[in-house]
C-alpha cells in the first residue's frame, strides 16, 4: 500500500499523489513530499523506489532484505539511507522483544518512509498528526524525519518502565523467597536487556551521526532535535546496563541462597546419621544372640544401654556444637 | 516556590524579584541574577523557564521529565544547561541511594536552578551562604555555577567515607566468621558502589567538558575550579572502583569458606557412615535366627566380635589417614 | 591449474591467455585481465606471480604459506595484495568451520585470485557468471574485486541461518529437559562463533579499509559496494554476538537447572534418612536380648513402639514443612 | 618541621633558610631551592605555601587533604604542583601495603616537597644524597625532581620481587598440598596487586605527560629520564597482570581440586553404603521372629546367606567397575 | 665476549676490529659494523657501550639490568635502543617458557647485539648466515636489524605448532576421559599463552612502530619488511587467542563433566539408601522381642512381609522413575 502526503510551496495541502506527481515533486525539489510505503510488494518496492526515486539498488536491496539489519546510515549524497527498529513487546512479555524495521530516505525535499512485515505504530500516530500538527510539515523534510525516529524511541520508554517494575518485583522476590521460576525471569530479563542493547547501541551512533554536523540535509538548528532523541537512547541505555547489573546481583543471591540450602541440607542429614548410626550398631551388638554374652544377663544392662545411648548423644552434640554446626 | 537574588552593577543586593523584573535583567546582561526553583509545579515551571527566560523547549522538557535523567550538559549558544544529582543516603542504608536531580541553567549573568522531587539541602547551604561569603557573587555567575555542583559533589564525600568504613568491618567479618547475612552486605555495597559509579561516570564527564576550553561562559581562570571537581570525582570513582574489588574478593573468600565448610561436612558424614555401616552389618549377622549358626555357640564368640570391630575400626582409621582425610 | 579471461580495450573477450601475454596485458595497463591460480604448485606460483607479474615477494611468500593467516589488505603503490577467507561448513557440522584462504591481487587493470588448499565454489561462481554477466568486466578491476569478495561473504549467510536454527531448537531442549549432549551441542556452537568471530573481525577491518577513500585503485563509485560488503559483515558479526549471548544465558540455564536437581536430590535423601535412621534405631532397641527388659513384657508394648513411631515421623514431618522441604 | 636546601647562582651551598630568604630566592628565580616540609601542622603548611610561595588555594587544600588522593599533575604556568605516593609494606605483609603522599611543587628554580602523615624515606634519602651528588643539584629543578620521584619508584621493585617470590612459593604450594590458608595468601596477593594497580595507573599518566614535551619547565633533555621512570612503571605493571594471572591460575587449580575430593568424598561414601545397606537389610530379614520362617530351619541357611552377601558384593564391585567408580 | 663484523665502503669484510678500530667507524659513519656482545661482563659492557658508542647511560642500564624487561623501541636521533626478546621452551615442556632479551642498538651504519643471560641461537644463525648471504650486509643497518628480529620471531613458529598440536590431544582427551591430569595440562598451556601474549603485545607494538614512518633510520623501502614481522606477530597473537579460547571451552566441559559426574554418583546413593532404609527398618521391627506380638505368629506372616517389601520396593522405584531419575 502506497501513501502519500504533498505540501506544495503554496502550502496546499494534497493526497494519494500519482506515481507521475511523485516523480515530479522529487524533480522540482520544491515543497514537502512524505510517501508511506505500507508492507509493499517485491514490485511497489521496486516502482517507487528505483523507477520513480531512482535510489541507489544497493539501498533499495536493503528495503528488500528479509532478516535482521543493524540500525545504520548512508549519505547518497542527494538522500540519506536510514535503517532502524521498532520494539515492540510481545503478549506481555519483556523476554520476547519484536523488533520491526523502519526504513527511511530523506532527501532535499521528501521523505520516504518503509517497512515491511507488519504494521507500524509509530508511522501511523505521526501520519495521523499531520491533521492536527503543522509544525510537521511546516519545517522541512528533516523536521518530519525527525519526528518518525521520535515516534519510534518514545515507545521504548513504556518498555524501559515494565522493565523497571519487572525488577523491583524481581528483587523483593529474590530476597524473600528465590526459586527456580525467579532465577527463569531474571535470565529473560536479561536476554531482553541484551537484545535491547543491540539494537540501542548502533541505533544511538546513527542518532549521533545524525546530531552531529555530518550531513547538509539536515539544517543546523535541526540537529539538537536529534541530539534530543540521542539523549533519550543514552538513558535507555543507562537503564539496561543498570538492569543487567542488577541481574548478576540478584544471580549471585540465587546461587549462593542455593549453595547456603545445600549446606543446610547436607549438616542435617550430617547430623542425624552421625548421632544414629552409632546409636543403631550398639542396639545391634546387644540384638546378637551369641550364647555367651554377659551384658545381656547384668540385672542393669538395659539401664546401661540407654546410659551409654545417652553419652554417644551428648559427645556427639558436643562436637557439633564445637564445629559450630547450631 | 521562587527564590532569587540580584547583585546591581552597582553592588546593590535585592531579593525576591518580580518576573518582570528578573525579565529586564536577563535582558540587560549586567549584574548578578540566580532564581532558585524549589519544587515548582508545572505552571511556574513553564513561566519562569519558557515565559521569562525563553529557554529551548527541549531543555524545559527535561526539566519537566519524571525518573532518572544522566547528567549531561548542552549548550544553547547564550547559556549552558547542565543536569546533575545529588546523592543522599535513605535512613542510614547505604544500598538505597537516593539521586536528586539538580538542573542548572548557566548565562552570562544569571543562573537558574531547579529541582522538582524533594528538598535539595546542597542548594539550601550555598543560599544561606550568601549572607556570609560575598565570593559567591562577585566572581560571575560561573563561580555560582561551580559553587552550586561543588556542594553537591561535597555530599558524595561522608558517603563514601561510611562505606569504608563498611568495607573494613565485612573484611574483619568475612575472616572472622562468614554468614549469609555478611554476604547480603556486601552484595548491597556492591549494588550501592554500581549505583555510585552510573551517576559519577556522566558527572565527571559533564565536569571535563567544563574544565576544558569548551564554554565561553566560563571564565579561563575559573576554568581550575571546575577541574577541582572534577579531581574530586575522580577520587571517588577511584574509590568506588576499589570496594568493587575488595567485595569481590570477599566474595571469593566467602564462597571458598563455604565450599570448604561442605567438604569438611561431608568428610564427617562419610567417615562416621564408613565405619558404621560395616559393623552394624557384623551386628545383624550375629542377629540372625538361623538354627544351625557354629559362632554363636562358641564360647569366645562375643569376644571374636567384638575384635572383628576393633580390626575394621582401625582398617578404616588407617585408610582415612592414608587417604589425607583427618 | 592456471586460468584467465581478458577484456581487450576494444571490448574483445579471450581466455586461456599465455604467460607471455599476461606479461604485455600487464604493462600496457589496458583491458581487464583476471587470473585464476587453482591450486597450483609452488613453480606455477613463483612463474606467474613472480616472473610474470613481478610482485612483491613478501607477498608471494603469503601466497605460499601453509596454515592460518590474518586477513589483511597490503598497499604495494600499483597493486593491492588481499588474504581472506571462504568458510565452509564440513559434514553439516557447525562446531567444525572449514576456512580456505583466497588471496588476491588487484591491479590497475588485472586481478589475480589464488588459492592452495582445495576448490573455491565461490570463485567457480563469479567465473561461471562472466558469460551472462558483462557488469562483471565492464567496470573495471576493482569492481570485479568486489564481486569476488561478495561471492565469498554470501556464502557466510547460510552459516548464520543454520546457526540461528540451531540456536532456537538449543533454547526450547534447555527449557525443556538439559541434557549433557545438550551443553556439548551449546559448547561446540560457542566455539564454532568464536572461531566465526576471529575471521570476521579482521576480513571487516580489510573490507572497511578498502570502503574508505584509502586506496587509489578503487574507484571513488565503487566504494559504496564495499561498504555494503562491510555492512554485511557487520550483521553478521551481530548475530554472532547475538548467538554468544543466548549460548552464555542457556549455559546459566543449565548449570542452574544441574544445581537444583543435585538440591532435590540430596533433599529426598536427606529426608530419608533422618525419618528411617531413628525408626530403625528404636526397632533395633527392641530387638536386644536384655534378660531384663521392661518394655518387652508390657501387653500394649507393641502398641506404644507403632505409636512412638508415629510421633517421631510426624515430628519430623512437620519440621521439614517448617524448614520449608516440600 | 621545615627544612631547606638552596645552591645560589654564585654555586654556594646554604642550609635553614628563614621564610624571607626563601620568598626572595623565589621571587629572584636563580640558584636552586628545595623546601621540604616534613609532617608540618596546619599553620606551617599555611604559612610556607601560601605566605611564602602564593601557591594556588586549591593546591594547597589538596596538601592538607586527609584520606588518598590520586596521583596527579597539575600546570599553574609558573609552577607544576605533583601528587605520588610511596609504598611500604607493613610488618613483611604483602597484603598490607601503606601508601605514603608525596607532594610536589616543582617551580622554576625551586622544588617543594610535603610529605604530612608519617616519614618518607625516599625523600630522606636524596636529602642525604645532597652531600655526596652534585648533580642533584647542578641540573636544575626538574631534575631534582625527577630525582625524588625515581627515588619513589625505585622503592617499588624490592615489593615487586617479594611479590615475586610469594608467586614462586604458592604455585608450589598449590601443586603440592592446597590448603585454606594457601588460597587466603593467594586472594591477599591478589588483593596488594589490585592496591598496586590503583596507585600505578596514574602514576604512570602522570610521568607519561612529565616525559612527553607538554610542559615548559622541564628541560627537553630531561625529558628521557621521566621517560626512564614511565618504563620502571611500566616494567611493574606488567609483573602486576602477570601476578593477577597467575593467581586467577591458581585459583582454578585450588577450586578444581577442592571439587576432585568433594568427589572422591563422596564416591566412597557410595560406595560403601551401596553394599552395606542392602547386606544389612538382609542381615535384617534373617534377624527377624517369625514363627513359621522356613530358611531359619535349613541346615545350610547360614552358609546359603553368606553365599547371597557373596553374590551381592561381587555385583555391586562389577557394577562399579563398570561405572569406572574405580 | 665481543664479535664484530665490518664491511667498509669498498665492499671489504674485515672481523675481530679493536675498540679504536669501531670507534673510528662509528664516527666515519661509513660502511657497516655489526659488533656482537655475547654474555659480556659489566666491564665489557661499559667499555663497548659508555667508551667506545658514547651511548646514553639510560640504555646501558637497560642492557645491564637482570629481570624481565618490557620490549620496547627508544629513540636517541643518531641511534635507536631496542629491546626484545627470544622465546624458548625449556625440556619440551610448553609450560615452562624461557623469555631470553636481546638488546639492539641500530644507528646508522652500525648494529650492536647484546645479549646477557645465555647462549641466544637466533643471533648465532645470522652470524652464520653473513658468509652464504650477501643481502644481510649489503642492504644497510636497518636491513640486517630486520634479519635479527625476523630470526627471533621465527622461532616462535614452532612453538605455535606445538601448542596447536597440544590442544587437539587435549580437545579428543577432554571429550573422551577428562581426568585432573587433563586439567592440568589444560592450565599449563593457558599460562604459557599468557606469558606469550605478555610478551607479544608489547613487541608487536615496537615493531609496528617501525614499520611506520616514525624513525629516520628505516628507509621507507625497507618498512615492508618490519610490516611483515608485524604480520607475523599478528596471527601468532590471533592463534593465541584462539588457544585461550578453546582453553576456556575445555574448562568449561571439564566442570560440566565433574559436576554431571557427582549428580550420577548422588542419585545412585539416594535411590539405594531410599530403598534399603525403610525395607532395613520394617526387618528390624519384625525383629523385636516383644512378647506380645500378632504377626509373629501368623501362619503367611513371613510372606506377607515378603509382599511388604515388593509393595515399598515397586513404589520407590515408581517414584523415582516419575521424578526422571533413571
Amino acid at each position: 500500500m502506497i501513501r502519500s502526503f504533498f505540501l506544495s510551496p503554496e502550502q496546499q495541502q494534497s493526497r494519494g499523489l500519482s506515481l507521475t506527481e511523485i516523480g515530479r515533486v522529487r524533480d522540482s525539489g520544491q515543497g514537502l513530499l512524505w510517501v508511506v510505503l505500507d508492507r509493499p510488494d517485491q514490485a511497489e518496492l521496486l516502482t517507487v523506489l528505483h523507477d520513480t526515486f531512482q535510489f541507489h539498488p544497493l539501498s533499495i536491496e536493503d528495503c528488500g532484505n528479509e532478516g535482521y539489519q543493524t540500525p545504520k546510515v548512508d549519505d547518497y549524497g542527494e538522500y540519506i539511507f536510514l535503517i532502524s527498529h521498532a520494539l515492540l513487546p510481545q503478549n506481555q512479555d519483556l523476554a520476547d522483544l519484536e523488533m520491526r524495521e523502519l526504513d527511511l530516505y530523506l532527501g532535499r525535499n521528501y521523505v520516504v518512509s518503509i517497512y515491511r512485515s507488519a504494521e507500524m505504530p509509530p508511522v501511523e500516530r505521526v501520519w495521523n498528526r499531520l491533521e492536527k500538527d503543522d509544525r510537521l510539515f511546516k519545517n522541512g523534510a528533516d523536521f518530519l524525519c525527525h519526528a518518525l525516529l521520535d515516534a519510534l524511541v518514545d515507545d521504548y520508554m513504556p518498555l524501559i518502565d515494565s522493565m523497571d517494575d519487572e525488577i523491583e518485583w524481581l528483587e523483593d522476590k529474590v530476597l524473600e523467597k528465590p526459586s527456580p521460576e525467579t532465577l527463569q525471569r531474571i535470565l529473560a530479563l536479561k536476554h531482553a536487556t541484551l537484545s535491547l542493547r543491540r539494537v540501542i547501541g548502533p541505533e544511538r551512533e546513527v542518532v549521533n551521526r545524525l546530531s552531529r554536523d555530518e550531513f547538509d540535509l539536515i539544517a543546523p538548528n535541526h540537529r539538537i532535535y536529534f541530539r534530543d532523541i540521542y539523549d533519550h537512547l543514552v538513558r535507555i541505555q543507562d537503564l539496561s546496563e543498570s538492569v543487567r547489573d542488577i541481574v548478576s546481583g540478584t544471580l549471585d543471591i540465587y546461587l549462593s541462597a542455593t549453595s547456603n540450602r545445600l549446606n543446610e541440607v547436607m549438616k542435617a542429614l550430617t547430623i542425624v546419621s552421625t548421632i544414629f548410626l552409632p546409636l543403631s550398631f550398639i542396639a545391634g551388638v546387644y540384638g546378637m544372640n551369641f550364647r555367651y554374652f554377659p551384658e545381656i544377663n547384668w540385672q542393669y544392662g538395659y539401664l546401661y544401654v540407654w546410659l551409654l545411648f545417652a553419652v554417644i548423644v551428648i559427645a556427639m552434640l558436643l562436637f557439633f556444637k564445637k564445629r559450630g554446626w547450631f
